[in-house]
C-alpha cells in the first residue's frame, strides 16, 4: 500500500488537511506574497533605475519557483486539461508567462502591465481563508442579503443619475467640472457616498444648494447597508443559540 | 369572447403579469436604458462633435418609438385624459417633445437641457421594482421610521446652520472661502456629513479647532440614521417571523 | 370669570396647547425663519451692496416685532425679572439689542458679527420639537449611552493626538503642511473621521502608509458608537413594546 | 502597626482606590495633560520664537516633577527592576531623558522629535478609563469580535491591492498621479473608506467609471463592521440583562 512519489506529492500540493500540504500551502503563500511585493517595488520608477539588475534576478527566480509548481501540479493532478482550464490554472499560468514573454519580445511598459497578473495569485489566499468560520459567517450574512443589497445599490445609480444630471443643467454652463452628464454622474457617486475628492465641486449657489441636498441624503442613506446587513448578522447569530437555548429552556421548564 | 385589438394592446402595455406584457416591459426598459444613454453620451463635448449625426439619427429612432409608445397608451387607456394628467403620461409626453421642438426652435443649448428631460422616464424601472418583496421591506422600513429620520433632518439643519454661522464669524476675515453664512453653511454641511471636498477649509487655529469639533460630531452623529433604520429592519424582520414562531412555540408547549 | 388682558395674552404667548397659543408660536416660528434668512442674505457681499436699502428697512420690520414681542413677554409674564435672565429672556433680548445699537456706533462689521446673534433664536424651534415622541426617543437612546459615547469620544481624541504626533514626527521635514503638532492632530481628526479635505495630505512614503492605516482604522471604528445607539434604540423599543407583549403572553398561555 | 513613609507613599503612588491615592493620579494627569499642550504649543514654529524661554522653563519644571516622580516610584516599589523593564517603567523614563539629553547634545531638531515621546505618557490615563465599565464593554465586544474584523479587514487589504493595481494599470500613462502600484493602493485606501483626499484622482473615462465603482463598494461594505460590533454589543447588552430576565420569568410563570 505505499503510496507512489506522485500520490504523496498530489498531497503535499493539492490538500490542506495534512501537516506537509499546509507546510506546502504556507511556503506557496510566502512566494505570493513576496511575488506581489516584488511587483509593487518594480512599478516605482526611481526603485526601478537603482536595483534594476536586482528585481530582475529576484523575478527570475519566483517564476522559476512558479513555473516548477505549475508543472507539477500538471503532472500529479489525473485530469491536467481540467486543471489548465479551471479558474486557478488559469491564473498559475497567467503568472509565469509574462516573465518568460520578456525574452521574446522587446518592448518594456505593456510587460509591467503583464506582469502585474501575478498579483491574481492573491486569490490562493482567499481559497485558504475560505474556511475559516468567521468569513463563512459574513459571506452567509451577505448572500443571504444579497436581494436587498442589489435593491439599495440599484436605486442608488438611478439616484446619482438623476442627480448627476439636474447637476450638470445647474452648473454645465459655469466651468466647474460638470462638462459632461458623465462626469457629473461621477460627481454625484464622489458626493453620495461621502468621498469628496474636491476635483469637481459646485460653485454656482443653486448648485451648492443641491449638493448640500445630496451630502445629506448621502449621509442619511448609507443606514440602509448598514440595516441591512446588521439585521442580517443578528438572524444568523440567533440561528447560531437557538440549539442552546432550546436545549436551557427545556431544563428550566421540566 | 374575443378580445379586440384595443384590449390585447391594453393587456401588453398596462398589465406586467402576462408573459407578452412582461416582454413589453423589458423592451420598453432597453429603449429607455438606451435613450439615457444617448443623452448622457451626447452631453460629452468631443463625442458630440465626432459623431453628431449618428446620434441626431440614433436619437430620432428613439424619439419615434416613444411616440408610438405614447400615442398607444393614449389610444388603449379607457379615459385618455386621466392617463395624460398623471405622473407617468406626463413624463412620458416630456420624454418625446424636446426632440420635436427642435424642428421648432433654433437655438441648440436649452434644448440639451430639455432632451434631458427624458431621463425622467428611468422611473419606469422604479415601478418595475416597486412589486419586489427586497425593495417593499426597504420601503416600509423607511416610512415607519419617517418621523425619527425628519427629527434627525431637522436637527442637522439646525446645527449646520449655528455651525455655519459660527465658523462665518471666525474666519470670514482670514480670506479662507467663508465669504458668507450660507457658503459657511455649505461648508458645514460638506464637514459634518464627512464628504470633505476641500474647496473651503479653514485656515486660522480657531476655525480648525471648531471644524475638528464638527467632524467628530459628524463622525459619532452619523449612527443616528443608522441605528433608527436597523431598529425598523430588526422589527419588520421579527414581525415576519412571528407566524412560523408562534407555530414552532404551541408545537413545543403541548 | 373673565380674563383680563394679560392673562389672555400670557396664554397666547407662553401657552403652546390653545389654539391661539399654537397660532402665535407659528407666526413667531415664520419671523424668527424670516429674521435668520435675513442675517444670511444680508451677510452675502453681492446681495449687501445691491439690496442694501431693502434689506436694512426688513430688518428694521422684524426688530420692532421681536422688540414688541419682547416687552410683552416682559408685561404679561408673573415675574419679569425671572424671564429677563432665563435661557429664553437672554437670546430674545440678544435677537434685537444688535439692531438698536447700529444707532449708537458707527463701526459696521462687528454689528455684522453681532446681528448672527439673532440665530440664536432658532431655539425656539427646538422648544417646539422637543415635544415630539420622536425627538423624545431619540434622545433618551443618546442620554442612556452617554457614558460609552464619551469613552468613545474620549478614545479618538488620544488616537488622534498619538497619531498627529507620529504623523509630525514622519511628515515635519517634508514641507507637505505638517508643520506643528496641533496641526497634525487637525489632519488626523480630518483623516479619521473620513472627512478628508487634501488641504494637508501626507507626501511620504511612511506617511502615506501611516495614513493608509489611519484610514481602515477610522473606517472600522465608526462602527462602535453605530454599535452603542442602535443596542440602545433596540432596547428602548422593546421596552416599549413590552405591555403589549406581556398581554398577548399572558392570553397565549391561558 | 504604623505604616513606614515607604509604605504610605506606595499606597498613594501606586493604588488608586484610597483618597490620597486618587488625588495623586488626578494631580498626576494634570502635569501629563500640561506636559502634552507644552510639546504641542512648542512644535508651532511661531510660539517657538517668540515664547521660547517661557517654554523652556516650564518644560524644565515639569522634567522635575517627572523625575522625582521616577525616582520615587523605583524606591517605593518593591521590585524596582520589574517596574523600570515594565511597560509604564518604560514609558515614565522614556518621558524625562529627553530633557536631559539637551545638556549633553547641541542639535536641536532630533530632540524635538524624542521630546514628543512624552505623549507616550498619555497611556496613564488609558490605564484610569480601563476601569470603568463602559470601556470595559466596548473591549469585550471588540475581543469577541475580533475574528470577524480580523476577516474584514483582510479582505479590504486584498480589495485594495488589486484595485489599486487596475488602477495603475487604467490610470499610469495619465500623469494623474497613479504613479507606482503602491500610491495606487494609497489612492484605493483613501478611496474605498470613504476619506477621498482628492491629492491623487482619476482623469481618464475608464479610471473614473472604475473610482465609481470603488465609492460604492466602500460604502456598502462599511456596513459589515458596523454589523459586526452592533450584533457583538447586543449579545453583551442581553447577557447583562439576563440574571433579571430569569427572575422575572420564575415570577411570571409561579
Amino acid at each position: 500500500m505505499k503510496k507512489t512519489l506522485k500520490e504523496r506529492l498530489y498531497e503535499i500540493i493539492f490538500e490542506a488537511d495534512t501537516p506537509s500540504g499546509k507546510r506546502f500551502d504556507i511556503a506557496l503563500l510566502i512566494f505570493i506574497l513576496i511575488s506581489i511585493a516584488l511587483v509593487m517595488i518594480d512599478s516605482i520608477p526611481s526603485v526601478n533605475r537603482q536595483y534594476g539588475t536586482e528585481l530582475r534576478i529576484a523575478e527570475w527566480c519566483i517564476t522559476l519557483i512558479f513555473s516548477l509548481e505549475y508543472l507539477l501540479r500538471l503532472w500529479v493532478v489525473q485530469k491536467p486539461v481540467n486543471y489548465a482550464f479551471s479558474f486557478f490554472g488559469i491564473i498559475d499560468l497567467l503568472a509565469v508567462i509574462p516573465s518568460y514573454l520578456t525574452l521574446l519580445i522587446a518592448g518594456t511598459h505593456s510587460l509591467i502591465v503583464l506582469r502585474a497578473l501575478r498579483l491574481l495569485r492573491v486569490f490562493r489566499i482567499l481559497k485558504l481563508t475560505r474556511y475559516t468560520s468567521a468569513s463563512k459567517f459574513i459571506m452567509q450574512a451577505l448572500i443571504a442579503s444579497r436581494n436587498k443589497i442589489s435593491v439599495f445599490l440599484f436605486s442608488v445609480l438611478i439616484l446619482v443619475t438623476i442627480l448627476g444630471t439636474i447637476m450638470y443643467m445647474l452648473e454645465g454652463e459655469a466651468n466647474s467640472g460638470f462638462t459632461s452628464i458623465p462626469r457629473s454622474i461621477y460627481w454625484a457617486i464622489v458626493t453620495l457616498t461621502t468621498v469628496g475628492y474636491g476635483d469637481i465641486s459646485p460653485v454656482t449657489p443653486a448648485g451648492q444648494f443641491l449638493a448640500g441636498c445630496v451630502m445629506i441624503l448621502g449621509y442619511s442613506i448609507i443606514a440602509v447597508p448598514t440595516g441591512i446587513i446588521t439585521v442580517e448578522f443578528n438572524r444568523l447569530e440567533k440561528a447560531a443559540q437557538k440549539n442552546t437555548q432550546v436545549c436551557q429552556c427545556l431544563d428550566f421548564l421540566s
